[in-house]
């Protein structure tokens, strides 16, 4: 049976930049940032062909149909859902390559959501999630979920299970996040090689402690508590090595007054979260101040954590 | 200086069991039960000594002061306070020993409420957790805070640090809970041995996206989610094999319609979750019956989670 579409021709969706991991909940956790993030235009062909027709982006990005995480995800989508068009793809990229921000999730995910707005009744988002999860697997390798799911719902997301699918959209407190990167590009396989496959069963225990304490505090609003919680004792550890500088533009942000900061996702950004936007500029200028100090030139974001995810446009 | 006490001269308290781990927050979730606990009545003495007057139990428990749980706290918070006076204590258990109910926690949380009382001014809650934590320390070896917190507070708690101290008091749901203790006896230590030192990576996420679930349903109320959480993945793996039957207890619960089962504290006691009343009472029997088939004579205890902690009477 064929998927009836509408009768549009051009579609365009913005899906956002997204910190995962969030210091506590590797894997897990996720949130959504406001402004950043990249923007795909689908329109459709008559000729059945799915191909991707240009990319505004710094980087190289793959041309390759089969290559290319947004082309990859509208093509798997389409099969999947025996879907009897094509489209050309048309991607502005507003995130770097490999800058811990859920770059190539934004892409698949902005694409996903134009094709998935060419349906008559277009799917909801859990039923999303699996070509997205596609799509990071023709990106890293493996389908994991952490930027992906903020990046879709927007918001501070937790993935408490994919099979099946339970996404849990967590509160999301009044703070500033500050996320700053430095012009060096780490690999999510390179990041994800340097962590081991054991540890502690006492570092267990204390991450879970930080990982409970931070999920009340969204509930209570307790920032105190969120502040005390937001430590990362099993991954921070072993990548920080992979970030020149990382300690000190940690502690750059901490000394300025952030609630906490970390590495965003599989860096080499790092993120920090402040209770106010003054607070949040100071902190964002000693972060790429400390950058600086390693021969690193960065950008940085401010921004309230979005509550909005990836939409049409 | 000497701290100043009240004129009374006899003073009883009682402290409630306690389910410690709760399947997904090992060494740091508890809840207490109602109705179940030990009484511990002091009364004062002109001599200065503390003295264990009398036990009644049906295990054969330490007279020595500097062994038993209870004498050991009055001895350590009089030492510590400059408190000049000496007391008889009177144990009543209502808890077996190694029941994995929190039976030394309770001892010695009772007797503290009991000493403090004493006080003109008594100590706050995160004040005695300090002398509870020594009693745990004089009865298994450790200072696990796991038992000691939920006696002393009452509901749900997490201890998310304890230097510095920071509780969590966790909303309590609406569900009634079932244990079921076995009439064998598996020593704290012995249970302890049985864990590895580490533990794989990959459960240590799976574990993490459990214990988020948990502590969201509590939040949010959401009974499901709290089924669908209510695993473990690490521990209980280990410890299953010191419990004849376990898996058949466990099973037994999970079929008459319990949102969860797992070990309580360090075991053999096994407790489940339970919608309403009359599911729990269907559960305590089938689990008392799985028992029954490995030769195993058990007690069953049906409650609501307790809202309120140690108490003086």
């Amino acid at each position: 049976m064929t998927t009836l579409l509408n009768n549009l021709t051009t579609i365009s969706a913005f899906a956002p930049a997204t910190c995962a991991n969030v210091a506590v909940g590797f894997d897990l956790l996720g949130f959504a940032i406001e402004n950043v993030g990249d923007i795909v235009t689908l329109t459709r062909r008559d000729d059945n062909q799915i191909i991707i027709d240009k990319i505004d982006s710094a980087d190289e990005l793959p041309l390759d149909p089969d290559k290319n995480t947004a082309s990859a995800v509208v093509n798997f989508f389409c099969q999947d859902l025996n879907i009897e068009t094509g489209f050309s793809i048309h991607i502005k990229k507003g995130l770097a390559l490999g800058c811990g921000m859920g770059g190539s999730a934004a892409s698949s995910v902005a694409a996903l959501v134009a094709v998935n707005a060419f349906l008559e009744k277009p799917l909801t988002n859990p039923q999303l999630i699996k070509y997205a999860l596609h799509g990071e697997k023709v990106a890293v390798g493996t389908a994991h979920s952490d930027n992906v799911i903020p990046c879709l719902y927007g918001g501070i997301t937790l993935t408490q299970s994919l099979n099946p699918i339970r996404i849990l959209e967590l509160p999301v407190p009044d703070i500033y996040v500050v996320i700053v990167h430095p012009h060096m590009r780490l690999d999510t396989k390179a990041s994800r090689a340097v962590l081991s496959k054991e540890i502690l069963l006492l570092d267990h225990i204390k991450q879970s402690a930080y990982l409970a304490g931070f999920i009340s505090a969204l509930y209570t609003k307790d920032l105190i508590l969120l502040q005390e919680s937001l430590h990362d004792c099993i991954i921070e550890p072993k990548r920080a090595r992979l970030i020149p500088g990382f300690a000190a533009v940690k502690n750059a942000a901490l000394e300025n007054g952030a609630l906490g900061a970390s590495i965003s996702g599989s860096g080499p950004s790092v993120f920090a979260f402040a209770p106010n936007q003054e607070r949040a500029i100071d902190i964002a200028n000693a972060m790429q101040s400390a950058f600086a100090d390693f021969n690193l030139a960065s950008d940085q974001y401010v921004s309230l954590i979005s509550k909005q995810g990836a939409q049409v446009l």
